[in-house]
């Protein structure tokens, strides 16, 4: 099994480096290969934009998804873009690894969902969802909150996983992704980076990095989060009645 | 009243952008102000990262929550994050305009809430949700998507906006804004920038702008979505049984 972890933290020695690091160990103990994109370490521009495509469609406009077909049809995929895709398309299973920042992934990750999942490259409107360019393939979010469990769930102060990983999720879901419940490590509070240490706060987060590590050992035995499919809507896209 | 716009669409000429300049009119008009942020234009830099502090509280590592707080404290708040905040703090109405990329805002957008919700200057522990900053302020979310409405509501193939807005809403609710319901433009097709042309989109997509300007208009009569406040949970942050 090959897997690609998407790494999107400021930091390499923050708590999240560390999980990074204890997924890449654990995935090669059990036989299998890993890459990692480090998307700060890498300096990947987020922006979309025009800069991104000096031979344009339209030089005087800058529309986007037409860019992104154009660009897919020419052979003008910008060599960054380019990367990132050669590498998702070796992964039997993508890891995003990210701090939450307000309710989501930081921007960097962001826009590199914006630029990486290109339109008429690895979507079209008939190959997305359970017919996606993905299809097969599975993908896991791996997330860290400085707030305490207790803080989370439906009403609670922090907001529910559910919710607040949807719009992540669905995007993988969209690429045909089969996406696994995430794994969430909570309370990791600023210094999280000596996490080496001996107090309560480091045993805790010493113990989450194992329980992270045998959360992948379990991966095959676990079921995918379940989202809506084409059988599931009209022509238009509305949901049918069950 | 003094509205302020945040505006995160790569190409003025978009749809997006007449977004904009309409409700610019529309708010000038009945007698109030209007200033208007377009990230893009200035070039804002959504990548929250070490090189913003060059005058770091840990110069050997670096964790973003800790260096925004010592940033404020010590008056090295970076410039383009402190006119952001400026351009806050004058406005009664703060606005963002965006299309809606992989089910939320646009990276650069996503990155002007990571770096300008400064930690420390903007909240505090104490001052969030219902004691947040902005109390008394109020928000709006005006969002375009490519599909059409009826691809969207709970199941359906785009996705529910209240779920898919919910990060972003709900971080404007934890700076303590009053969140109004978004205002969504449906069927905003690649050559929306070419919208003053006579086909049937383009009548559609005109006619969307004077809905959105009438709503606008019309904006004091509408109630705030309503989000838990800190008479919802106990201590820990839990939601306390209703």
């Amino acid at each position: 099994m090959h897997s690609h972890i998407v790494h999107a933290h400021p930091d390499p020695a923050s708590y999240n480096g560390a999980l990074t690091r204890a997924a890449e160990r654990t995935l090669r103990d059990r036989g299998g290969t890993v890459t990692v994109s480090d998307l700060y370490g890498a300096g990947f521009d987020p922006v979309e934009s025009g800069q991104h495509y000096p031979r344009r469609a339209e030089p005087d406009h800058f529309a986007p998804l037409a860019e992104q077909r154009h660009a897919w049809k020419t052979g003008t995929v910008p060599d960054d873009v380019t990367t990132q895709i050669t590498l998702l398309e070796a992964a039997d299973l993508v890891i995003l690894q990210f701090p939450l920042w307000w309710h989501g992934p930081p921007a960097i990750l962001k826009g590199w969902m914006d630029r990486v999942f290109v339109s008429g490259g690895l979507y079209t409107s008939g190959m997305r969802y359970d017919t996606g360019y993905f299809t097969g393939r599975r993908a896991l979010v791996s997330v860290t909150t400085g707030a305490p469990r207790a803080a989370f769930g439906p009403g609670s102060r922090g907001g529910d996983f559910e919710t607040m990983l949807w719009p992540v999720q669905y995007s993988l879901h969209y690429m045909g992704f089969s996406v696994l419940p995430p794994f969430v490590s909570y309370g990791v509070q600023g210094h999280g980076y000596s996490y080496e240490g001996r107090n309560s706060l480091e045993e805790r987060l010493r113990g989450n990095l194992a329980a992270w590590a045998s959360h992948l050992a379990g991966l095959h035995g676990i079921e995918p989060l379940r989202f809506p499919g084409w059988a599931d809507w009209n022509e238009e896209g509305s949901a049918l009645p069950r």
